[in-house]
């Protein structure tokens, strides 16, 4: 659990804007699950249903949501917020140290002669810096970075151990990259000198399975690399593709989760999350504030709207206006899929009622 | 294919506690598959229907299960167990060298000097351990890992190259963790000044898909960290994030493949296996003995009971009783996703008998 | 973008084999999308609908398709091609420098005495070279690589940042590893002491539920290792595992992308394409020219056909036998899956119609 120097209730109150209860003099040094919270600590009970932790703990202080009766729980103080999550965000925030990283240069980190660190950046062992890249000013590189050739990353940058920073990858201003992400891996991009199995199942849906002669395949290079904006993380093992001929794009503020997979020549607008493991196929483009339930899969050359949103592990395999809400395999409406799968239950007592009309019509329940 | 030191078939079975047949005293130098072996290679005939290789192998001796006639088959010895996969794992476990690690810290390792290496530890080239961490006796740390300040695992570790293990993160003894692994990657968590579209829908289950206005993201920092049992493995390129308050959870006996993905805050129980590419959403409790199928995926928020089993691919949506077998997008009872599935294929059929009765009943297979 | 030192349309055309029409003296010094195409860009319009940017763009040659009126956009000069990918695969080599590797040893390198480097190898910063592994002739061996004992590549290998091979893993000739990829990690096998509660599941499919005895997993060693074949590229993040007694084995001209995993004991044929996040189970037989597409599942112990082709997020539950297109979960033909998602939605029509046939029938639309 995060310590802070001891802060008072009205103090962080003050620092949310929200109203304190009871004895705002009371300081805490850390914040704490309703439960296990003692008396130093800010119980943070977010939900209504939290009440019963709040008594098993022994929290003075916490943070609660408008329907809990913190008096009757023994509180001595509360501060009550409308959205327990943004409070969460800004106490969270004031009480994050960060990675430590140590400032300077290690002197066991390799940085090539035409590199730019920016002023107080701090870089750590085993970093490699290569030819023409640039770090921006106060960036804190952990270990075993890579940046290659002409790679740049802006002001306040936090980079963790291991991350891939291909060449002549631009990213933008208070980026985060979390551990072993790879920003700039080659599109996976191959063809074959004559027609292929996979191309004439595209052209028939599948309808003409006679197998092609075989060949191999030649690579299509991507010469093209990847352009980040700002305020834009990326989660660990994460991996963006170069694009072909241009760059793979991702938009301002948008935010890749652990494991998810940008194709090449793939665009994203900003302020999109993509949760833990969507893959995005080559040349799709993705609008504004998106958001991909985690597991969701986006088949290559679609568009998706801006403010689409999806649940849990959505395949998408056709393109998608904006303001969507999708579920399902391929995805639907949310509610079209809520329907097709009541449906879907409810087959055998349709079939049964099938079965009874045979019989009536016909006096068999066979099909006559 | 492991080389060992010559043992007898008698020796191996003892190590068994399984009945030796034919000539005990054959000594074999290494394991095969039936059809491969050689005269020095004690030959894995694992099922029954690999009896047929064991005629094509060279084998002298094999282990074998009951239903096997290794006389037949040309066999000088025969080891026969009642449950091969067991058997398995001991003679394999007694063959295996485990990788080369130098024993000693070799001199390129960068080792903060408030952190402590436990007795007979091995830690290779390019390895930086942070402030305050700890590391277990006889632990073996392959190169290029990393531990981060205040990181903890036990005795007896094994970290192969590239395993990064975050701030604060505390593991057990006899940890394995596979390569490029990245333990305490930061939660995925953030929240917007109003109302988003994504909680809107969440009301709505999508009904309603008018746009919310324009707003970024604002993170909500993850101050927990991990905690890891005893006996756990992590596999390659896996990743878990850190909790938001208290700790994400797994507890002893868990093992996890390569990429599984597991979000902030989940608990796991005891002996659980996540096979290859499971992904485990933001809070979700996992019971014990839980066996989720490859590429398996739980939505956020969700409890999996104890002994819960899902195939392949199982989209879980909503919460798992104990002892259930689960199949299916959205994940229902096994023997029930296989009859939905069974209707389903049933409906041409059903629409014809339909298509029959309007015409006999309307006099018209068109609707009145 | 790419530059090349300036070279005529004539040139080009040449090594395509293609007809050049208009001003063949015209040089180029680079690709760009039609739109984005200055005066010295050869512009690649590698579809009709790609017409229309020409006339947004400002190139004056373009590489285009036959139905494009090249005339008509302003161009000097056009490279007709049949085969718009193949001419993007031999256009983009041409122009790809690759990683900026410098030749030679990096001082930082760890490389083991007993360890054979190729003439002409070229190996960066913090890479680390184990007893007894042998690198190929010319290869090229980014940073912070590691190769574990034993472990072999072929001449001509390409092998990028923080990239792993374990030991004994032996790779051919003219590989390509992306950046963190693991090849060799362990294989996920173990057993319990008595009957589990997935082998249960197995065997009764799920319709007994009733829970096992608690009890830990044993793990089954990997002795095996990965043989992979020549002219193979392995994705980033993506990870293959060692097999249990033989190796894990990926024929010649065989591409995984982006996150890939490859179970123990997996058999991949030639000139196959797994695209990202792609997960092949242990044990799995895929045969030549296979093509799954991004996120398809394979479940354990099956078999796939050669020339078999996959849907986005197919999930192979069953044997398939060669020349296949599948698609959905569970996997069956594309347009059999088509056809049972039409039927999906029609149920509601077919739900009204039966509830009309038993008002006429019964004289009531409740089942008698």
């Amino acid at each position: 659990m995060g310590k802070m120097a001891g802060q008072s209730i009205q103090q962080i109150a003050a620092a949310l804007g929200a109203e304190v209860f009871g004895d705002g003099t009371i300081r805490v040094t850390g914040l704490a699950e309703p439960a296990q919270a003692g008396p130093d600590d800010l119980a943070m009970a977010m939900r209504p249903a939290y009440a019963a932790d709040l008594a098993k703990g022994h929290a003075r202080a916490a943070l609660i949501v408008a329907d809990i009766d913190w008096r009757a729980l023994g509180l001595a103080a509360a501060i009550v917020v409308a959205r327990p999550r943004l409070a969460m965000a800004c106490v969270t925030q004031a009480m994050d140290h960060g990675p430590l990283i140590a400032p300077g240069i290690h002197p066991s980190a390799v940085i090539d002669a035409s590199a730019e660190i920016g002023p107080g950046a701090a870089i750590g062992p085993f970093v490699v810096i290569g030819a023409g890249a640039v770090i921006g000013a106060r960036a804190r590189i952990a270990s075993h970075v890579s940046f290659a050739e002409g790679a740049m990353i802006g002001d306040d940058a936090l980079v963790m151990q291991g991350a891939r920073v291909g060449a002549r990858v631009v990213i933008g201003h208070r980026a985060i990259l979390q551990p072993n992400c790879v920003i700039g891996a080659d599109g996976f991009s191959f063809v074959t000198p004559q027609t292929s199995q996979v191309e004439k199942i595209r052209q028939s849906l599948g309808q003409d399975d006679a197998a092609v002669s075989p060949q191999s395949w030649q690579r299509i290079h991507s010469l093209g690399s990847v352009a980040i904006g700002d305020d834009v993380e990326i989660g660990a093992n994460a991996t963006i593709d170069r694009g072909t001929i241009a760059d793979t794009v991702i938009g301002n503020g948008t935010k890749l989760d652990n494991m998810v997979h940008v194709g090449h020549n793939v665009r994203i607008g900003r302020d999109c999350l993509l949760c833990g493991q969507v893959g995005i196929a080559g040349s799709v483009k993705i609008g504004d504030r998106v958001v991909l339930g985690g597991q969701t899969g986006v088949a290559d050359n679609l568009e998706i709207g801006s403010d689409v949103v999806t649940g849990a592990s959505t395949i998408i395999l056709s393109t998608v206006p904006p303001g969507r809400a999708l579920l399902g395999y391929p995805a639907v409406r949310m509610e079209s899929q809520v329907e097709m799968y009541k449906n879907l239950r409810r087959l055998p007592r349709l079939a049964q009622a099938v079965a009874e009309l045979k019989k009536a019509v016909f006096k068999s329940d066979k099909t006559p």
